[in-house]
């Protein structure tokens, strides 16, 4: 007999059905016995009466949670089941046994335990519907940025992680031991989604980045996945700024299409995106946050977490918007490649979209002439020779071009409202985990 | 007035329109100069008239090859111009200029250096419109594997590359410092893309994978692009196999609908997927070689580059089939988590499929029980302690389970006819080459 999924029972009642999963508990009750079969998509009450299966019962009983089992049985419409319906007279088949009692309870609606026992016992946990759920909105927001890319004119490439130049600063790359040669792990795919910009003017990477920060926050890990798009013949970073604004429009709607259950479990609401999402200069942020708090921020060249979250607020309570750009960073806190602001120079055409009051995505305008590459190497003292394969681009024509970097893990967290990135990272790296 | 592309002019003829792109060539000729125009989709040819317009063709004839430029012209029906049009009467600014000659000329059909020159000069090379092609084939084969696979209910995951345990063989891994733990980079997403069979059953990964190996052959990388794929509740390996049939079958279609005009331009053509795809044991594909070739291959564990050449050639001649899996390489070969066949059980559950005459694509069943992964690492004398993560997947019930990978570059490259896979491989990593 051909197996469903336990989503489809429903379609079945009255039916004999095949069902296979994960023991996912087993409810002894006087008289009647409850096993809840758990399969990729969902759950299944199966019902055993001890009086006509006695035996059942008692191999169901030593059996540990999570022995996978096929299940065949009667599909009957019953309005106090979950879902409404429930599975009689069941002939059961252990498929692959479980060989240890669970370290934590699974059938609970949420996992009740420290977030690092969690992550230790992923191989279990994430078979929690919770978790399965996070990971779905996961999968259908890197669905939804590649469409939405793709329907633009984007050409999905994939650059090489191991690189013998930093893209940002010595300080903070992993180093790794080629074949006797010094290398690093790449920090971002910024070089080379550059140089693509050169071959078909728009491009985007979905693909793990590697930062060496020894950060111990709720917001950092070593390694993430970073969704990349880079973009030529830009009138400036506001143009970068109206794709992103569509992709994340894009990003939102393929959650909505795919994952609706997954946010209903999660209690999650999606934000609304304005059109246009309002958008404050750094210098002006500043000014706000100061005259709101009274601290001085003048000289500041970036924004604090704390600020951050201060802007997220305002921007809810007087913009009515989950999103904020703020942009204009100044030029002394961005990497070489940045493009100044041709009016203010100080200030570069960068920005950061906040998603209520966390910076969840970097982009701006960079620079595209090969001499001024050669000024802004040379003005902060950083050797040219290591990146001359990059600078190539430059030398032979690029267009002004711009583009930006979201993180997978911390968009998700944002949009579920967890606390801690590792929540929503199938296997966190951070300065102290690097198992399972 | 607003930017089109080059190949839209043909639906402008008689209109007065503005491209963009790269200074790719200028032919000047008695009495008329041609300036050939590219940009991300194709080329524009730019009727220039000394005798009209003299100060442009001096000043076109001073710019660099591959000088960003902006022209408004005229669009006019010319059935001698390469896609039946022109544009004349051109008014051209210079965006951004090239500051060198080039090292090569990026205008002739066929790029004329050493592959050593092509790839250090990546950052112009890979702007020539066949190199531009083979990285829309790649584009394209993935979108159809992740369409494929989605279509049939996989999840797509990201899964860590920087790992504590090696997957495969300790010898072939490159270390990483983390934080001063000893690390390694992922060879496969092999352990995680089972324990994710646990959460989801069926789920698929596209990321980069990490080979140390010392080989220097045309055909190996050092890091590449994995497709990767494993999914539960299968029969055997059979069940594997057809799934990579249909997936295999969704990347060509997929290339034909996305990328058809690549596909000409490297004058390649699609092989056909017969209905089933053909399939031979390892034992007996032996046995066909050395009766054909008279090599004793008795106890040869694995097939040489030139036996999956004289196989590939087989199946087309004998089967009119490009495709040809050998089923059932012997275990002492196969890496531990490999399901022995039940039948003969020195052979295993596993598989390879050759493309023309080359393996693009391993998989096969995996072992699913906790005792059997116990057993099969001590027989192999691999400690099982720091694989304790990825371990316990098995110890709370894992379903019969297998998957395959394919490497994207090699797909590409026998798609192709490209005798080295570097030739498909954007920045390539090998013994040698670590930059651009």
């Amino acid at each position: 007999m051909e197996r469903i999924w336990t989503t489809e029972l429903s379609e079945h009642i009255g039916e004999r059905v095949r069902l296979a999963g994960w023991l996912h508990r087993l409810r002894r009750l006087r008289g009647i016995s409850f096993l809840i079969l758990r399969d990729a998509k969902g759950l299944a009450q199966i019902v055993v009466l001890p009086e006509k299966d006695p035996a059942l019962v008692e191999q169901l009983s030593r059996l540990y949670l999570e022995s996978v089992l096929a299940v065949e049985g009667t599909v009957v419409a019953e309005p106090q089941a979950p879902g409404g319906v429930e599975v009689h007279a069941p002939a059961v088949e252990v498929v692959s046994p479980s060989v240890s009692p669970l370290p934590l309870d699974l059938f609970r609606p949420v996992l009740k335990a420290p977030l690092p026992t969690i992550l230790d016992h992923a191989a279990l946990t994430l078979r929690h519907p919770r978790q399965r759920a996070i990971f779905r909105l996961s999968a259908a927001s890197v669905e939804g940025f590649r469409q939405t890319l793709r329907s633009l004119g984007f050409v999905e490439i994939q650059t090489p992680k191991i690189v013998a130049a930093a893209t940002e600063t010595g300080a903070s790359v992993f180093p790794v031991d080629y074949f006797g040669r010094p290398a690093y792990l790449a920090q971002s795919p910024q070089f080379y989604k550059q140089i693509m910009v050169g071959v078909f003017e728009r491009v985007f990477e979905v693909g793990p980045v590697f930062r060496a920060e020894p950060h111990d926050t709720p917001r950092h890990l070593n390694e993430y996945v970073s969704l990349d798009a880079e973009m030529g013949f830009v009138e400036n970073h506001t143009t970068v700024m109206a794709v992103l604004t569509e992709v994340v429009r894009g990003m939102l709607a393929t959650i909505q299409e795919r994952a609706a259950d997954a946010l209903a479990l999660l209690g999650a609401t999606l934000p609304e995106v304005p059109s246009p999402i309002p958008s404050i200069h750094f210098a002006e942020a500043q000014e706000l946050i100061a005259k709101a708090t009274g601290e001085d921020l003048r000289g500041e060249p970036d924004l604090a977490p704390v600020h951050e979250r201060w802007l997220g607020e305002w921007a809810k309570r007087d913009l009515g918007s989950d999103f904020l750009f703020v942009v204009g960073y100044p030029m002394v806190k961005r990497p070489f490649y940045t493009h100044p602001d041709p009016s203010r120079p100080e200030f570069s055409n960068s920005f950061d979209l906040l998603f209520r009051g966390l910076e969840v995505v970097t982009g701006g305008q960079r620079l595209h002439r090969y001499e001024a590459y050669l000024e802004a190497l040379d003005a902060r003292g950083i050797d040219p020779a290591p990146l001359e394969g990059y600078l190539e681009a430059f030398r032979y024509g690029m267009p002004p071009h711009g583009g930006f970097a979201m993180g997978l893990e911390r968009w998700v967290a944002q949009l579920i409202g967890a606390p801690n990135v590792r929540e929503t990272t199938l296997f966190p790296r951070d300065l102290h985990r690097l198992t399972p």
